[in-house]
Order: structure tokens, then C-alpha cells, then sequence
């Protein structure tokens, strides 16, 4: 569908790994003037890289959270939001098994945004442009506030005189076991609940409301 | 250390765990009068259990929120708690690879205590009586908070018309990559952020003040 693509900001998080699967499935990457223009830049930067691209050929940006729109005044453009966590440290691989978010406006867009994430790896499926935020907002609370869960699980357990990494297999198997809750909260034992918030009140008085916030929203 | 033990509760979760475990390590497991009365009763039923258990052998509970107090009159007593989510359709293999926190008084019950949790095939620490609050707050954060990180984010998703399993591959991950961060809140993107709160005021009002929380936290 493509046989050459330009990757801006291949030296970046998600535009090193895009670029090395790329060159894998034997695409030619171009400096400049190839059938699309792939944004690998920062959000912010979106705009004013896409204002700079000679208009003619596609052009496609991997922001979860940027509108189309950014993309203006090209028409012929769609998105691809890799749905994974990537590090520099990881190579193109880290891409295999995540889900892609494409985004389109025209049946024809929609189909290369499609290719595109398959030839990439990933799993894709249609995200509509005005449910971004929202779809985001998703991938934000899942995975950044999955570290700042840990952080706080680790400072707790660590205060306690007990080794942080023991967190580690119990947080995997709740994942594996496909998140069936288990603990106090879901047993309805108020006084452990309790207990909690009175230890970290004492000794953590900064992570009591998050406890709480999250605590109100299991129970729901 | 011990060749037979008596466990009760062995029908509940971590019960039945525990008794086919010691099963597989060829230890006896008897009705009463056994070298270890071993307590995986929910832990609001370990004083009145233990109340109820002839003095004399050794005495142990495998919960974690509950103080060894609870076991008396008993002083030969102990406490193994499993740091591990564990459900009814795992077998004792469930065990593997989880960290136990052994609470003793004397040397001799925390050799006991030690053994036991390797019996067991856990990795033992040790834990204080006194931080069993603040390690189970932990554990509570770690545990069942991510199932509700889980649900919210995949309530949003879902919302936004994506498939919620997408988060499964990103969670992992996360998970793997040492919890290394990324997104936003990691990069200071804060319309991003604002972007979000918007979405979730006008969709997911409820889940607001959970989001600010962990936000709040993130970003300390």
C-alpha cells in the first residue's frame, strides 16, 4: 500500500521502534518525499511538522491524543496510535501484540491506516477522532497510573520493612487472573479497611487520599 | 519441622491451596491433633477459631492484615500470609513465585514460620506485627486497586468505542518495563491532562475525582 515512508522523529520513544519494524517488513525510508509522511514527533510539535510537509502524499501522525485536525492542511491523512508503553530500550518488537487506534475520515484513509498498523504489528481498531480524550484519558489511568499504583504499593511495603519486588508476582497474576478482585474492600471487611487508613494517616498521610479515591471506587 | 498439619478452612481460597500444596510435599494432613493447627479461616473467625483449638502444638494464620494476638491463648504461633491474589480455579500452583511474610515472636516460630512459607513454595520475608497495616495497605493498593484501575480505564475505552482487552497488552507491559513511566503526566503534557478532565467531566463524572487523585499523586 506504501513502499516508502518518511518517519519524523525516528529518534524518539515510538519513532525508533516504528522505523526499525518498518525497515523489518522491507519499506524504504526516506528522508524526505516518500509516498507518506509518518509524525513520530511530540504532540506538541504535531502542527507545525505537518504545515512543513509538501502537501501531495499521505500523511499519518501516532498521537493518541492529537485530533486530525493537527494534521492541516493535508487531506489525505489518518493516525495510528500504538495502544503499548515503549522505551528506547526495547526494539521494534515491543510492538508485537499491543492494539492500534486508527483514527480516518474517508473510507480510503481508513484502509491505509489499517495497513499500516498491521504491517506495524499491532492489532488495530477504529477510534473515532471526538472520542480521543476519553479513549486516552483510558490509556493514561491503565498504564501511567498503573506505575503510580506501584510507586505507592512499594513505599507502603517498604516502610513496613518488607521487599517492594514481592508486589511484582501479585501484581502480574491479578492481570492474568483477568482482574477477578479479591481483598478486603471486596469482602466487605471494613475494620482491615480501616486499619489501613488509620497507618496511613500515621505514616503516609500523603497517599490517604488517593487510597480513599480509589478505595470509593471500588466499592461502587 | 512439621510432618502433619491440621488446616482449617481448607475449603476457602487460600485453603484449598494450601492443604493440596502440603499434600504435594507429602506432609499428613489430619482432622485434629496434628504438630500444626494451621488457620486459613476468614480472618473476622481467627480469635474464635483459635480459641478453640486444644493448646499445645503450633499455631499459625496465613492472613495478612490479622496480629498474631489473635491466636491466643496459643504463644507457640506464628503467621504466613501468601502475597498473592488467589482464586478457587487455580490449583497449588498459584503459590509459586509469590513472596510470603512471616510474623514470629521468637526465633523458634520464625525458623517455623520460614519453613512453613517455603513448604509452601513461597519466597519468605520477614514482616514486624506492628507494619502489618501498612504492608497490607500495600498489598490492597498493589492488588485490588489495579482491578479497579482495570475496570475504570476500560470503562472509558469502551466508552470511546475501543475494545477494553487493548489494555491488557499496555498493563503487562508496564508491568515488565520495571514501571518505567511515560505519558502525559511524565512529560508534563498538560493540555493533554486538561483534555482529559474535560472528557471525563461531560462522560465520567464519576470517575473524576479517582483521575485527580492519581494525577495528584503522579505528578509529586
Amino acid at each position: 500500500m506504501f513502499d516508502s515512508v518518511t518517519v519524523m522523529g525516528a529518534g524518539g520513544r515510538a519513532g525508533s521502534a516504528i522505523s526499525a519494524r518498518l525497515r523489518q517488513r522491507g519499506l524504504t525510508l526516506r528522508e524526505r518525499d516518500a509516498e507518506l509522511a509518518l509524525l513520530c514527533v511530540p504532540d506538541s510539535a504535531i502542527a507545525e511538522v505537518a504545515a512543513g510537509v509538501r502537501p501531495g502524499p499521505w500523511i499519518a501522525h501516532v498521537s493518541g491524543a492529537t485530533p486530525l485536525s493537527a494534521l492541516d492542511p493535508h487531506e489525505r491523512r489518518f493516525s495510528v496510535h500504538p495502544l503499548q508503553t515503549l522505551v528506547t530500550w526495547r526494539g521494534p518488537d515491543q510492538l508485537d501484540g499491543a492494539y492500534g487506534a486508527v483514527t480516518a475520515e474517508t473510507d480510503e484513509a481508513r484502509e491505509r491506516g489499517f495497513w499500516l498498523a498491521s504491517m506495524l504489528g499491532l492489532e488495530p481498531f477504529e477510534l473515532q477522532d471526538g472520542n480521543r480524550a476519553l479513549y486516552h484519558a483510558g490509556a493514561v489511568v491503565a498504564s501511567n497510573f498503573l506505575v503510580t499504583l506501584y510507586r505507592a504499593a512499594a513505599r507502603l511495603v517498604e516502610d513496613a520493612g518488607a521487599p517492594p519486588e514481592a508486589l511484582v508476582p501479585l501484581m502480574k497474576r491479578t492481570i492474568e487472573n483477568d482482574f477477578e478482585p479479591t481483598g478486603p474492600i471486596t469482602r466487605g471487611d471494613w475494620p482491615t479497611v480501616a486499619a489501613h487508613l488509620d497507618a496511613l494517616h500515621d505514616r503516609r498521610p500523603e497517599l490517604e487520599p488517593m487510597y480513599r479515591a480509589l478505595a470509593e471506587a471500588t466499592s461502587r
